[in-house]
C-alpha cells in the first residue's frame, strides 16, 4: 500500500519513549507509541489528518462525550514478518465496520482514504514499535468520539478522529472459563449491538466483575427476550464445535459482525470443515456437554485471536471441555496467524503490506 | 440546608463571564457558568471535591470515557423564588440515582456529603446565575466518567465526578410531536436503560434524527422484543390521559425511574385524579385516539417539565391529540412548578433550601 498524495502533517516527538519498555512482558494495551493520529470534524466537514506526539487531549466539560457516551471504535493489529516487513489483515474492513457504527451512532463518516493514508503514515513512522516476540503485536486503536458542547440531548457538531497504537501481547493469560448469562443483556432488538459503541462495553463491566468474582473471564450473552440464544462474548464472537461440526452464531443487529469470525469460517470450508451459521441454544450445548458430542468451544477475536475455552458455567453448574488433540482451534489459529504474520500463501487476498 | 464542616476548596475565576448572558433569550444547555465542582476518584476513594473555574478537561488518549462509554450523569434544577431564596426539587433522589447507575456502570459510587455539599457550595457560589425569567432555571448537570486509562476493556481505575450548572430557557420551543417507533428500540431487558448511562443516549440520536427528518420532536420507545409496550422517550416519561384516568407505563430495567414521574404521580393522586401504573399497548393508544377517549398525552421530565404532546405518528398515520381547556398537563405542571418556585405550601416534603 502506498502512501498517496494527501499531506499528512508530522510532528515529531522530541525524544522516544521505546527504550522504557520491556518488548517481551508486554500487557494488553497499556503502553503506548510517540505519536497519534488526530483528524478533527468541524463545520460539517473532516480536516486532513495529522500527526503529533501522543498527549493529552483537552475538551470543554459539555463536551458531548462524557454525556451522552456517543463514540465508536475499532481495534486492529500490525504484524511484522522475518523481513521486518509490516502487514495489515482486512484493514478496510474495520474502516467500513467504523462506518457502520458511525451511522448507527450519528456521526459523521470518516472518508476511507484518511483512515488508510492516516493509519498507513502513521505506522510507518512508529514501525519500530511493533514486537516481533510471539504471540505480541502492535494492537491498532482508532476511535471517533463527540468533542462538541452542549447538554441538550442530541449529536454533537463536532468529533475527534484519532489512531492511536499499543504494543501489546495476550489479552487472556491461561486458560478462559465463561458464564452463560441469563439475567443481565448486553443488547436489544433494534439497539446498537452491531455497532462497535463504546456504551456496549461499559454495559458489560458490572455483570462481568460478577461473573470474574465466581471465577469466570468472561460472559457469553444470549438474547435478552428469552436467554435462550448463544450470542457472543465481550470482545469476542463464539464458535462450538459439536462433533465435527463447528457452528457459530449468525450475525444480526444484536452482534458484531467479527472480521476474524467470518474469516474463520471461510478457513474452516476450506480446511473441509462442516460449518453452520445458526441459532445456538443453551440447551443444545449443555446437551452435547452431557452427552459428550461438544467437543471444543472458542472465542474469536482480533484482541483475542482463537482463545480456546476450557469451561463453561451455567445455572450454577461448571461443564469441563475436553482436551482434544486434534482440536479445531489450534488448526485455524495456525492458518490464520500464518496468514497474518506473512508466513503462508494469502489465498483469500486478506493481507496488505504497509 | 447547611454546608458542613467538609473543607470545600474554593479557586475563584479571574472574571466573570455573566455580563455576557442575555437571560431573557436564553437556550437550553449551552451557556455555562465561572465555575465547576471537581472530585477525583484515584487509589480506590474519591478525593474531597474542590470548586474550580469552568475550564478544559485534559485525559490521555486511552481514557476508557473514551473507548468503553463509562459514564453516568443526572439532571436537576435550582429555582429561585420572589425573595431571592434558592431551592432545589427532591435533590437526595437524583444522588441516590446516580448511584443506582453507577453500580450499574461499575463506576465508584459518590458518597452522599460529597454530592449534597458539593452542589450547595456551588450553587451559593454561582447564585447570580440563577434566572428568574419565567420558564427559565438554572440546569445542573452532574455526571461521572471513566479517566483512568488503558485499552483493554474493563472498568477504569480513575474517574471524575463533576457538577457544572447551564442558565436555561425551555428544553423544546412549541409543540411536541411525537413518533411511536417499532423498528429502533432504547434498551434491552437485562440492558442498563434504567441508568442514566451515557451510551443510552448516543444510542437514540440516529433514530431521534430520523423522526426529526419526518416533522416530529421526539421518539416514544417501545419494548425491544414485541414494540408493542410503550415505555418511555428520549428525555421524558410518558403519560397518556384516556377518559379521565392518568396512564403511565410502569418502571423497569428498562425505563429510567424519573423523579418528575413519580411527583406527577403523588400530585395526580393528590388532586383525586385515577391513576393507573400499568402497561399500556400502542393499539390501545390508537384506538383510543380513534374513539375519542385519548384525551392527553404529555412528557415529564426535569429538563422538560410537563410538555403536552399535540400529536403521535404510528405507522405513517398522524394522530392529533384535542385541545382541551380542563387539561391535566396544566394543572399539573402549574402544581408542581408552584412547589419548585417556592409559590405553594411544600406538602410532600420535596423542596430544598440552599
Ligand atoms: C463485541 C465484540 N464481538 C466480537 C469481536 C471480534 O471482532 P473482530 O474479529 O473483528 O475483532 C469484538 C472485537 O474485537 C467485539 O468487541
Ligand atoms: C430517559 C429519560 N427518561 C425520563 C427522564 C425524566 O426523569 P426526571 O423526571 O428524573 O428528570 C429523563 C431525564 O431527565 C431521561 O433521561
Amino acid at each position: 500500500m502506498e502512501t498517496k498524495t494527501m499531506n499528512i502533517k508530522i510532528e515529531k516527538a522530541k525524544t522516544s519513549k521505546i527504550d522504557k519498555v520491556d518488548f517481551d512482558n508486554l500487557a494488553f494495551g497499556n503502553v503506548f507509541t510517540d505519536h497519534m493520529l488526530v483528524c478533527d470534524y468541524k463545520n460539517g466537514s473532516w480536516n486532513i489528518p495529522e500527526i503529533i506526539p501522543y498527549q493529552p487531549i483537552s475538551l470543554d466539560p459539555s463536551a458531548k462525550i462524557f454525556h451522552y457516551g456517543q463514540s465508536i471504535f475499532e481495534g486492529m493489529k500490525a504484524y511484522k514478518d522475518e523481513n521486518n516487513d509490516i502487514w495489515l489483515f482486512r484493514p478496510l474492513d474495520n474502516c467500513k465496520r467504523l462506518n457502520i457504527s458511525a451511522k448507527r451512532m450519528a456521526i459523521p463518516e470518516i472518508p476511507e482514504d484518511y483512515f488508510m493514508e492516516g493509519l498507513t503514515a502513521l505506522l510507518k513512522l512508529e514501525k519500530d514499535w511493533i514486537p516481533q516476540t510471539p504471540g505480541s503485536s502492535l494492537y491498532i486503536r482508532p476511535f471517533i468520539f463527540a468533542s462538541g458542547t452542549g447538554f441538550h440531548a442530541s449529536p454533537a457538531d463536532e468529533y475527534k478522529f484519532i489512531i492511536a497504537f499499543a504494543p501489546s501481547g495476550a489479552y487472556f493469560s491461561g486458560k478462559v472459563k465463561v458464564l452463560i448469562e441469563e439475567k443481565y443483556s448486553r443488547s436489544a432488538n433494534g439497539g446498537v449491538g452491531y455497532a462497535k459503541a463504546g456504551g456496549n462495553y461499559a454495559g458489560q463491566f458490572y455483570p462481568t466483575q460478577l461473573a470474574l468474582e465466581k471465577g469466570y473471564n468472561q460472559v457469553i450473552w444470549t438474547d435478552d427476550n428469552t436467554h435462550e440464544f448463544i450470542e457472543e462474548a465481550g470482545a469476542m464472537n463464539i464458535f462450538v464445535r459439536i462433533n465435527d461440526t463447528l457452528v457459530t452464531a449468525p450475525t444480526s443487529d444484536r452482534i458484531l459482525d467479527g472480521i476474524t469470525r467470518k474469516s474463520i469460517l471461510k478457513i474452516a470450508k476450506d480446511e473441509g470443515i462442516a460449518v453452520e451459521e445458526r441459532k445456538i441454544t443453551v440447551s443444545e450445548i449443555v446437551e452435547a456437554a452431557k452427552n459428550g458430542s461438544l467437543k471444543e468451544m472458542f472465542g474469536a477475536g482480533t484482541a483475542a485471536v482463537i482463545s480456546p475455552i476450557s469451561a463453561f458455567g451455567f445455572r450454577d453448574v461448571d461443564y469441563d471441555l475436553p482436551e482434544i488433540g486434534d482440536n479445531y482451534a489450534s488448526l485455524l489459529k495456525k492458518r490464520i496467524t500464518d496468514i497474518q504474520y506473512n508466513r503462508a500463501e494469502d489465498k483469500f487476498g486478506w493481507r496488505v503490506k504497509v
